[in-house]
């Protein structure tokens, strides 16, 4: 039986994934009087008093809301939100698993981003943090910002920066192994979707400054932006810094030391690969099927290389992020993710791999290590206070 | 330690009363595959194909939303949607420890009956039912409405309609122990809000067609319309049909044969209830003080008196009824909840009592009793099929 028709049967067998459960006795009269009325006006009335005391008195504190349109769904495109909701208990289950985290799955029924927005704003008071999840780009970009910065409690859409933190966490290592520096890489992206511009910023903010990045048009290019949609205008602030003029992917990669993909299938050849830079890193990540395949890469002549991939050496899997980093936002009480709380997330990640156990297929740990969520949680929780972006 | 005492602390320990838990396996790269990326895309795909079988791959069908705006929270009246928290979990937890319900509750930030519609719409296919909670009257009458018109999931305002099933099932028991018919009753309400405005069309529905009521202004009065709103004006359909003018609610106990109340405390007197009818019932459910107490009513002669509390005999509560309301609504995938499940619920409830066993301390089973949420939820159920309102 394959994974699909393995799949299918769970989901029949269980419907679904997850099961709300008490946490407090509910046996007797009396538990009733103490969980519920009357007893419960007491916690309500502090809350009312003081509303900081919902993390005191609820399970706020520990659960995370994971929203969805059902726009953008793993590579299945636009299947509405009923279809979606697979894969956001999934993404709950993960919280639980990975993190301890109470997760609930919440499909929306509208794409109309104000509508999102509202929504999400009025249910904010039921959840400690807010995890946007498969909604379309550019509309995710937009609905993210105006979220963050109308709530005070963590939003964060793992589609853009979940990869995006494993990026750089992978890219961190890369640099310790060839002991190089970021200033000193020429870097190719390809793709500027919801994930490519959270890794064309995330790169930029930790010091790649020459990045060149495609999308289906080509080259960013600050000379040919007329036509450019505000997002794509704003990542020229980041990419292309010295006006290239590159005609395909090929050219750019002449030279390069990093090829980041997060598009399509079967844009880069073995050759391409060879035009890089000794020592070159090629993390073909486009799903389900990359730009270059792993044997291609290496055939290339590729120094490390990353996928999507489980099967393969050094998975870039988001799962290496998002359990942890809201741990550390539960856990710290922070009022927002910050660029900072994602940095100090790949950073936290890439240390757990040792200078002396780096190796090219070695620069990423796996999603089940013990030590991950705990490590990354501690960073993002250390940040949030160090920078005061926290309910104190 | 008070009731109150030991609920904040209990609160405080706990951290709230609720828990997301994996109803599958979730240990390695494997059972990963299979429940999230990529073998989860199967279920994804069938309910894109067929939006029924989110029934079947989810949890949906088992899950109810509790939603509130913290505008009506017990009897504390306009606390807000953080400090409603800790009665929404705990009605979560009663559907679970009752009815074994994945509910989830959710507070919203927002009074505006517009958008609360906008919003439960647009969650609605992330849920197999929805029950409002502590929605302020007359907002929550058409909140409810308009939900129940606009969608085909179950929405259920146990504040309005919960307290209704329960009085109707005690009062058929009333009638099997007295030996008399719903319509030569005479019914004298007291409160016309969200439970009493229910309360009022359920008894007509099931045949009590002398039924007068009282609100803060008076008795509802065909003749003195001219200023009511539109909620009041419905219920001239189903009170004082003869246009009587009683001035006060002691001059309409006077030969009444049952009194309900559901509004403010110490209305009526121990007089008033002896000039009732002999074999007269008694209901004085004002929280947390009623219109008379137990021991009042019972000096003034009420042969059967039942109470909101439990720690007198015939406690009247919605605990007997939405529990299994929503499971039988659940289990046969009901698209609605009609006025004659609502009846079949109540029906259900009575039907626990022996015929032997009905005394006048004796009309109401106990919450506790195990045989009540299997009994309402069938006799739910069954209704659903009967009537063609469900998913087939």
């Amino acid at each position: 039986m394959d994974l699909y028709e393995e799949s299918l049967k769970l989901h029949e067998a269980h419907h679904g994934k997850l099961t709300v459960e008490p946490k407090v006795p509910c046996e007797d009269r009396h538990d009733l009087s103490v969980a519920y009325t009357p007893g419960v006006a007491k916690p309500c009335l502090a809350i009312h008093d003081n509303p900081e005391d919902s993390y005191k008195y609820t399970n706020r504190g520990n659960t995370v809301a994971v929203i969805s349109d059902g726009t953008a769904v793993l590579g299945l495109g636009d299947i509405g939100p009923a279809a979606a909701m697979p894969v956001m208990e999934g993404k709950a289950l993960l919280m639980k698993r990975f993190a301890n985290i109470d997760a609930w799955p919440l499909v929306l029924d509208t794409k109309d981003p104000d509508e999102i927005v509202s929504i999400v704003k009025a249910l904010a008071p039921s959840f400690g943090a807010i995890n946007l999840e498969d909604i379309s780009a550019p509309r995710c970009v937009e609905i993210e910002r105006r979220l963050k910065a109308e709530l005070n409690i963590p939003v964060f859409h793992d589609d853009q920066h979940g990869t995006a933190i494993v990026v750089l966490a992978a890219l961190i290592n890369c640099m310790r192994l060839k002991k190089t520096k970021p200033e000193d890489m020429k870097v190719v992206m390809s793709g500027t979707g919801a994930a490519g511009s959270s890794i064309i910023r995330m790169l930029y903010a930790y010091g790649f400054h020459r990045i060149y990045a495609f999308d289906i048009d080509g080259c960013l290019d600050p000379d040919k932006s007329e036509n450019y949609n505000s997002l794509k205008k704003e990542l020229l602030q980041y990419v292309n810094l010295d006006h290239q003029h590159y005609q395909n992917i090929g050219e750019a990669l002449k030279g390069a030391d990093i090829f980041v993909g997060v598009s399509a299938p079967r844009l880069v050849t073995r050759e391409m690969i060879a035009s890089m830079n000794e020592g070159c890193v090629v993390f073909p990540m486009a799903n389900p099927e990359p730009e270059i395949t792993y044997e291609e890469a290496k055939a290339g002549g590729a120094y490390i290389i990353g996928t999507g991939r489980s099967d393969y050496p050094n998975q870039v899997n988001n799962l290496l992020a998002f359990p942890g980093l809201f741990r550390g936002a539960l856990d710290a009480k922070a009022t927002k993710i910050t660029e900072e709380m994602k940095i100090a997330c790949s950073e936290g990640i890439a240390s757990l791999i040792e200078e002396k156990d780096l190796r090219p297929d070695n620069i990423i740990v796996s999603a089940f290590d013990p030590r991950v969520v705990p490590t990354v949680a501690k960073a993002v929780a250390d940040e949030a206070v160090r920078s005061g972006n926290y309910r104190h």
